[in-house]
């Protein structure tokens, strides 16, 4: 079943649920015109469609491994690389003074989104390369923007992040590697790091780790910590790749899916490095990369999840079975029905997010505006915890809706499945991102949030007049939500609110979604009327149960223990 | 982490839930002195702690093939089938006439939660056996009885089950295999069959399938279709294996899991069969071994789940991370306190519903009477859905309990995952389940549901004085599904309850698992009480929304076309 990018979904959103008009109207994306953003969207669905769908089996089938110290790539993922890299898709976002399109976060989000659905393992390697892409332009010195940057949007080079080792996991500032002045501007970096996605490939000329690591001088904790940049191959003088840097991949790990990406541990061996940013400053670069690599994440979910459903849909709409009415296909049984119409209506709930989170950055980007800013930080967590849940439970349910096939391998539902399961662990689990959601997010004693909900209830009472019902159902929702936030804003110990964080940020993203389905009813056609019909009625309800959840706090939690849960 | 069963869980179930206490009273069930419970639990859980649990990962890596038509087995499963055999553990509650202990289901259930925790693969080949046992005995000629049964129980002989064709899924009706008289009393069974769990093994001395075919008289559909024994070797005059049957395995799955298990493609060309039940009386034959299996399927859910509870709790108090307080482990963040307690406070909502199903299936069994019988075919499909979506969560919670290494294989929390996956499929997927329970189960006007939700208010009555806010939570659940029973009993248009089947069904656990933490409460110690707790207060409130969403109806649902949902 060949994938079909869901560009018309995009564009929809863009234009009547997310606000791109406000983004196409500011000076930094004036470029970003209507037609371009067709363009872009229309190439980049030709490319995923035509180059990178077919490879998807292969990197399951024949996952990445180890030769003589080099990682050997799937068959086929070169030339999707390829693909990738000369259609410009590392850099749509990335300065243009280095070769970048400098075009909104917005598109970037949506060509993800395409690449994730079509190959997921292949597309983790350039979103590595576009968070370090934006942490250079950043925080890097003038020198090392002008070597590298070029390089990494060309995709002639790849990027990593390494972060975790086996003792710091979420913990990062227990990290342990460490990083001594060389004396001529350089560091030796020294260490094992864990989990590193596209450690090494065998299509780019050189592969780029960002490393965070400790100087002599660097305090215990996070506010020790610093950022190197540490190549696989030293560029020489004309910045091409020289000799070989003190780095090597240990071994490659054995994971339950997205084994077309060689998933690394890293030894660094008095590496030579280059600082990036400030001494002891590498958590706010590494938060660069990272937040935006959060938004990548969850839409790496939402790729899935639209794979998925295609999947499904495409299943259910050929077997024949049972006493179905119309066509004689499963897709005619209410459950079947119920199933599918689900996964699509939480796909655009999701992706809804996604788009309202890319707008926010690019509007910051644009501006410089703190609003703007606070709500792209808001919007990130949720973002990726619910992309990346949407990403799991749409898979699963595209498993359901194939019955016993379902189960064998050779059927590719299952692959959706175990490939799209560590997207709510990498890049901060789920929980990290509620915990950061509740504490972190409403540190502004709930501003973001709240002005969130009044947009929210805005969008209702303009709803009210066409849609009575509905209106009134997310805007009770929208209430309900604001009474937990306010609760838990009271909550000065944090433990109060990391009990129900979970909950609670499912909870907001049910809220968001039913205000871009309400969106969807009142400017849409008939089906997305219907869509948004079955998500407010059905879906959105969860809220009041999540929020309960939510507003119990932590002190009967926590009242049980470890001998209560073994007993 | 060794796997230590919960033995104790199943004792308290028994006595203070699931009315244990009623079986052991009748004359048919005398035997079942507390004294022979304790017994057999503690040496059934003895032997899967010991024999079975070492076997798991086994399965999982090293799968069964096929060798020259012969199927073989992973390493230590014939050992590990051995003990199970000897042990008398696939005879439990077969009739001792033939070999069987005679004791009830409630006790087979929990023996078959033990294995199923212990080693899921393997445990598919007895509780297969246990069904075409079953099923014999209310079918079978005394003389196939005679030659069958007492190899069955003793393990020598294993059984199967042949209900799938490629066009021929959950609607069995549809199936094409045929049976001609041999006119010695014999049948000549040929069609395809697929699916087909342990259809061959290396350590049984014979493989007895029981399959669903056609007599040449046999009209479409499901009145048409008739069940025959055929088995691998046919029986010599001796009663021993004899020359092999005209049937062969044809291949086997690549399955996302339950490596362990194989899953044949099997071919029947002519082979020779025996009639079990009347001509054209298949289904009846079917649905004795499919109950028994479905509420097995249900168990199987919730022995993963206490699997992977125990993996990942094991995990979470030995992970040191962050600035945990206490044991410095991640078991002292809340949010990873949630997940654990969530996993618990489920599995044993499930178990309590699987107890309560055994029990019912034990006391018509040892009574009669129409009434339990009722029961136990209502809670059955509850049972099978629940307990398995409860599987697949909680293995999943499972993995992300892990971070990072959840998505690793060697660590064992994936294979759970992948392993439970299916559980949500065969015998019935849970949508079936679910449109069972809407259809056929309120067939009664509701009778058996009403009759449940009394018993599950009484209870909350009498726990009003010492629990007054658990109470009530409990007793309000139960009447909002009062009133959604109703309104599904009254919609004669079946599309009408299928639509919202799947979420009733799983509001319906949902209040089932308040009424057993109630009572956990009621009876046991401060832990059970915190437990209940957390779940009446976090877990419970989840049916209002499951309600809301079931009483929505089809019309709305309907209405979206695959037209919409391709858009």
């Amino acid at each position: 079943m060949p994938y079909r990018p869901p560009v018309s979904d995009y564009r929809f959103l863009m234009d009547h649920v997310a606000g791109f008009s406000d983004v196409a109207a500011t000076d930094r994306f004036a470029e970003a015109t209507p037609d371009t953003v067709d363009a872009i969207l229309s190439e980049a669905a030709k490319m995923c469609q035509e180059v990178l769908a077919p490879l998807n089996r292969n990197g399951d089938l024949h996952p990445a491994y180890l030769e003589n110290g080099v990682v050997r790539t799937s068959p086929g993922f070169a030339d999707g690389y390829k693909a990738i890299a000369e259609g410009g898709w590392i850099g749509i976002s990335a300065s243009p003074e280095s070769g970048g399109m400098g075009l909104p976060m917005t598109l970037t989000t949506a060509v993800n989104e395409m690449m994730a659905s079509a190959c997921l393992a292949l597309q983790l390697n350039p979103l590595m390369s576009q968070g370090q892409i934006e942490a250079l332009e950043h925080h890097a010195s003038d020198e090392i923007k002008a070597l590298y940057l070029p390089k990494l949007i060309s995709g002639d080079w790849c990027g990593t992040m390494n972060l975790t080792e086996p003792q710091a996991g979420s913990d990062v500032g227990a990290l342990r590697a460490k990083a001594e002045p060389n004396g001529d501007g350089t560091y030796a970096v020294s260490g094992q790091k864990i989990y590193i996605s596209w450690a090494d490939n065998d299509f780019s000329e050189n592969v780029c780790h960002l490393v965070l690591a400790r100087l002599p001088d660097g305090v215990q904790g996070t506010k020790g910590i610093s950022l190197f940049m540490v190549p696989k191959f030293i560029p020489d003088a004309d910045g091409n790749p020289g000799k070989q840097n003190d780095l090597r991949v240990v071994s490659l790990e054995h994971k339950m899916g997205l084994h077309g990406s060689p998933t690394a541990v890293m030894e660094y061996d008095g590496a030579t490095g280059w600082l990036i940013g400030p001494e002891h400053g590498g958590m706010a670069a590494m938060f660069t990369m990272m937040n935006n690599a959060r938004l990548g994440v969850g839409v790496q979910g939402i790729g899935a999840a639209e794979g998925a459903l295609q999947h499904a849909l495409a299943y259910a709409q050929d077997r024949k079975q049972g006493k179905a009415a119309g066509s004689g296909t499963i897709i005619e049984h209410a459950d079947v029905r119920r199933m599918l119409t689900t996964m699509k209506a939480d796909i655009y709930a999701a992706r809804a997010i996604a788009m309202m989170n890319a707008v926010a950055i690019d509007m910051t980007t644009a501006t410089g505006d703190a609003g703007w800013k606070v709500r792209a930080a808001f919007l990130t967590p949720i973002c990726k915890a619910f992309g990346t849940d949407v990403g799991i439970d749409v898979a699963s349910t595209g498993v359901q809706v194939h019955g016993g096939m379902g189960f064998i391998e050779e059927t590719g539902a299952a692959q959706y499945s175990r490939d799209v399961r560590v997207t709510a662990i990498y890049e901060g689990t789920n929980g990290i991102q509620a915990m950061d959601l509740v504490a972190r997010k409403l540190m502004d004693g709930g501003e973001a949030a709240f002005r969130l909900l009044e947009e929210i209830e805005q969008g209702a009472e303009a709803a009210k007049g066409t849609h009575p019902e509905l209106a009134d159902a997310v805007w009770q929702a929208a209430e309900s939500l604001r009474e937990t936030t306010e609760w838990l804003v009271e909550q000065s110990d944090l433990n109060q609110r990391f009990a129900g964080a979970v909950p609670y940020l499912r909870a907001f993203a049910r809220v968001l979604g039913g205000h871009a389905h309400l969106a969807a009813a009142l400017a849409g056609d008939a089906t997305r009327t219907k869509l948004a019909t079955f998500y407010i009625k059905r879906l959105l309800p969860e809220h009041t149960s999540l929020l309960a959840h939510a507003q119990e706090g932590a002190d009967d939690l926590l009242a049980i223990s470890a001998d209560d849960l073994a007993a």
